[in-house]
């Protein structure tokens, strides 16, 4: 028997969180605020559902906000439980919440909210599902939702001159406790993901004054390692930490310990990202960006597969219509958030996620079109921010990289089309290929052997650069030979300046694992992550620059302590350890094909597994023997020489490399 | 000096308010919603203002919700005051409130927020300017605004066998006071606009039972004049009226008590109802509908001129984008929100109205045309309500009626677009002009002198209605000899049926005053007007039917007690009285010009008073000699022999009639 669940009009339940995740962001006393537009749920819906009842039965509502029962046409108050007789009937529910989640919870004998019932667009036909986070208990209005705590032990606590120093052995995201303190006493509050940064309460950006007022004060959830009190500790300290349940599926161990640590920090600093949406850090923005969600993405794949995980971030960062700027105000995160939902399609199957998010997607695909310049080409228009990478490069003018994911996005969109039935999607598919075909024309350099930056005022750039050049091999705009010139002319061709992001190097870790040399992916683990782990680092940061010593490393955006020491796509060796050394990946849509296809990145034993939505794919490989364990069907393995094997469900499979 | 003031982003607070009060509908226990999209402000506001100060300046800045500063495109937090030196300085606040308006008030030497600032709209240019309520308190944030109550006391407290009958001897609203009673207590409270609907909890749409929980209870606003109370009465009982300040600039007397006592009193049904917004009725909806306040902005223009009230009405109806559906669902209520902005900027020459709405208005009327037929028409497509009128006529097809309101809200758009000085405006001119020629060519029904009702699969209908052809006069698609005819065939042939609501006696009357039957008018004011008094109305009713006797006449929707006794356009007769028995109006925005072409009514010794925005023109009539008197100039006074004199200002203007 199904148990009731708290419902609401699909999205707007994160459309909520995420406004109020938004509004949170600290800086120095003051609050950050996004500088592109946040849209709220309407604080209306009307959620119905046909049933049909066998005997009289009596059906009560809670609504969060104020409500309305419509049975039949006839309007009740929810004062009362109404009794629906025996016989079909048309019940609705309408509720409105003006400062909240308008959402209901229904109890009756057969008749329950759950996520069978539709949400209703205000006059017109029933056109969208509801939402749903599995809220089963009606006293814990969505509105009011938090997520859970638990109580975290510090690792210690040091009194100093002026208070204490409380350290919890490692990066976490919590809520600080106070107890006891006597009222009236002040207290300066600074968090530090390093010491330097609670030591140092005028540049710290989360740090706060509080005067205690009542004997249990219980702070707002932050990120830390360190947290500073300076001023007369009467009381007791204590901690909750905040987190996502989260179920971990990937596994990935080898005889190697730098990259077996690599892996297990990649998944500690994925899972405090992981939250009510897939953060970008868990200190200073604790946003969703859109650039970033689409790489951690990946690595839920190959971790939690928590795919209402995806589904929420994906819902936040499109928000609603009208559309007044690209997401987060980039023009390459549009472009990423639409080509996300067929990465996702491809590992979860979830057809229902296309479904619902499809008038979205064409609208944010309309949009782009429309701003295409004379040769049908995306720049960056006024209040636009063309971003790719921070990167020493050409930034005017149509860029190559720019277009290879707008055709990426018009193929997907085009896919979303046909998927869907709908005929009048096709024009995108038409659009993507002359797009394709600008790419070759107007970027391909023969004589460099490379894609050029950029194309402005009628003429190709000269400037070469790796963005466009590994996008190529990413997104599939290189045939072979191609590659070829492009691993010789630009990858492996020093006096092409070298990419200096964590989040472009994600791109270049993908291009060299397809390319085959993930000897040299395997190099940078070790001195880029690696290089961090060195410095103490309990989570992987948003950037790292192994030529920086002390504290010079806390130091971002022109502010000493504003780097995040914890950043998701710092996360990446989960995607690639899961995708490219054990080398799982689907060919179709939630596994129903998929292929094993190792490379062991020079490691002599591994052993991991892989999460689908009907079970895992586990392998090991020791001695140049891989066996392979599954109870899905479909798997087709891969040698290194190309020869093809199929995969056998629910018996071993052991294939020579 | 100025003093500072909460600003916010332009029309943010009126959606705030708008939403609070459509949520706030009761009906027997239950809330009634609107079957509409409420459009909740976007919770992150940006607000500026380059500033050149003459010295060192300390500003501090309070917001509504959580804000930070932007100075010179530095960031500061708003815990202290930031100093702006000497010099010019771009200063931005940006504010961020998930549950209110998000509003900012500055307090500095020279720098304070008032509505010189400007809105920003999240990365592109300034466009907008900001909105303000007067509110001169800080600690009095926006999103806490409630209008402000005084005591009223009642005329009488009844005590019966289970309570009291509280009757404040007219209709009224108030927030009903319950102090020193016995915590614990339960109390059926109900309220009713007749004894009949207070005495009757179980068909009220007012009521509730409560329990007494603290010792000074204040229950909600509610429309009343009864109140009810079942229960102990422990302790006493008082109300607060609650009200928007209003000063009465329109004046009408005459030497016939009935029609003072009509004006009066219209002008206390119109008082009662001008709140927040021209709301339809007190007591049950509390909403704003396009059509019923399109009436209510010309009674308010002859009384209190209070035209940030009309404005604030008019955000609120329009909301925001995407549009779904017309305002309030009903087709014709589109129509009459775009051209009251034509009206409203002839009373009141306030262009920053049309400005700041221009482009709400222009996406509305391009959702209107891409909604119309093959014809270039407008009928009413699925989800929408034709409505017109409440009346047996036909609906199905394109509407006369409505192609002249489809017709004037183009004009009207035109005209907008002139004025701001966009030339892509003139293409609404044309459509105009082509809907206006299809007006003649499709109704016009030469052999029953008429305009027919509606035109459907190719071809105009048989059926005459009153509708369409008081439209024709109104809106001026019919010259003389066209009126004429419809005056012939349609007014005065009773074998076309009567017009019943008050909603359309409202234009009837206006037609019979501009073809110059005002005896009909007068004997209407008496017999509709007039016979409501003679019943005991303290305010006017939603309708009234002669034919129906006791409390039979509070009866309405399938409901006893459903009829509003206090009903916005039960107010027409300030208008009528105003506009044409006074006889003045403006010629051109604001009043510049002006004419005052007195019609007696058959009345002997008339005093009256119209406002405009520049002072009153006063005019008296007595025994035939009519004496205007204004310090406006530009007014021409119209003898009923249609002569025409000069009206000059700040001295008695004798006329002889």
């Amino acid at each position: 028997m199904n148990k009731p669940q708290w419902i609401w009009s699909y999205g707007d339940f994160e459309l909520y969180q995420h406004i109020k995740m938004s509004l949170q962001r600290e800086a120095r006393g003051g609050f950050e605020l996004p500088c592109w537009k946040l849209y709220p749920p309407y604080p209306v819906a009307v959620l119905g559902k046909d049933v049909e009842v066998e005997k009289d039965e009596e059906v009560f509502a809670t609504v969060d906000g104020v409500g309305q029962w419509r049975i039949d046409g006839c309007r009740y108050g929810l004062e009362r439980p109404v009794t629906l007789t025996k016989g079909h009937h048309f019940v609705e529910i309408i509720v409105g919440n003006q400062h909240g989640v308008p959402a209901v919870f229904i109890e009756g004998e057969t008749v329950i909210s759950d996520t069978t019932w539709r949400s209703y667009d205000m006059g017109c036909n029933y056109q969208m599902p509801t939402g749903s986070f599995e809220m089963y208990d009606k006293n814990l209005k969505p509105s009011d939702y938090e997520l859970p705590c638990t109580p975290i032990k510090a690792e210690s606590i040091q009194e100093i001159d002026t208070g204490i120093i409380v350290d919890f052995g490692k990066e976490t995201f919590i809520k600080f406790v106070l107890e006891g303190f006597n009222v009236g006493t002040e207290l300066k509050i600074c968090y530090g993901e390093s010491i330097e940064e609670s030591n140092d309460y005028d540049h710290a950006p989360i740090r706060e004054t509080i005067t205690v007022d009542i004997d249990n004060m219980i702070r707002p959830a932050r990120a830390c390692r360190y947290v500073r009190i300076d001023g007369e500790i009467s009381g007791t300290v204590s901690a909750l930490y905040e987190y996502l349940p989260l179920t971990m599926r990937g596994k990935f161990t080898c005889d190697d310990e730098l990259i077996n640590k690599i892996y297990d920090v990649s998944e500690y600093t994925l899972r405090l990202n992981s939250r009510m949406f897939l953060q970008d850090g868990i200190k200073r923005d604790r946003w969703v960006w859109s650039g970033d969600a689409y790489q951690s993405y990946f690595a839920d794949y190959y971790s939690y597969f928590d795919f209402p995980l995806v589904e929420r971030t994906m819902i936040a960062l499109r928000g609603g219509d009208p559309i007044f700027k690209h997401i987060n105000t980039i023009v390459d995160y549009s472009f990423y958030w639409i080509i996300a939902f067929k990465n996702h399609y491809l590992y979860t199957g979830d057809l229902r996620v296309i479904k619902n998010n499809y008038d979205n997607i064409i609208s944010l695909m309309q949009f782009c079109i429309s701003r295409a310049n004379e040769d049908g080409l995306i720049e960056g228009l006024f209040g636009d921010w063309v971003f790719i990478d921070w990167a020493d490069m050409e930034k005017d003018g149509a860029l190559c990289a720019m277009q290879m994911l707008y055709c990426k996005a018009l193929e997907a969109t085009a896919y979303f089309g046909e998927l869907l039935g709908d005929a009048s999607a096709t024009k995108y598919a038409d659009l993507a290929k002359d797009v394709k075909g600008k790419i070759y024309s107007y970027y391909w350099n023969k004589e460099k052997g490379a894609f050029v930056t950029t194309y402005k005022d009628g003429k190709p750039s000269q400037q070469i650069r790796r963005h466009a050049n590994l996008f190529a091999i990413i997104f599939d705009f290189a045939d072979e030979e191609t590659i070829k010139s492009i691993v010789t002319n630009v990858i492996e061709n020093d006096d092409v300046p070298q990419i200096t992001t964590p989040y472009f190097k994600y791109y270049e870790l993908e291009a060299l694992c397809m390319v085959g040399n993930t000897k040299e992916v395997m190099k940078r683990l070790r001195s880029y992550w690696g290089g961090m782990l060195d410095l103490g680092a309990t989570t992987f940061w948003e950037e790292y620059d192994p030529t920086l010593s002390g504290a010079e490393h806390y130091a971002m955006y022109g502010q000493p302590y504003d780097k995040s020491l914890c950043h998701a796509w710092g996360a990446s060796p989960i995607y690639i350890l899961g995708r490219y050394c054990l080398g799982v990946y689907p060919t179709s849509p939630a596994y129903k094909t998929f292929e094993v296809k190792p490379d062991t990145f020079g490691l002599n034993n591994i052993s991991g597994s892989v999460p689908t939505p009907d079970g895992d794919i586990a392998i090991e490989i020791e001695d140049g023997i891989a066996n392979v364990l599954t109870t899905l069907s479909g798997g087709t393995f891969i040698k290194p020489n190309g020869e093809r094997c199929r995969v056998q469900p629910n018996v071993v499979n052991r294939f020579e490399m």
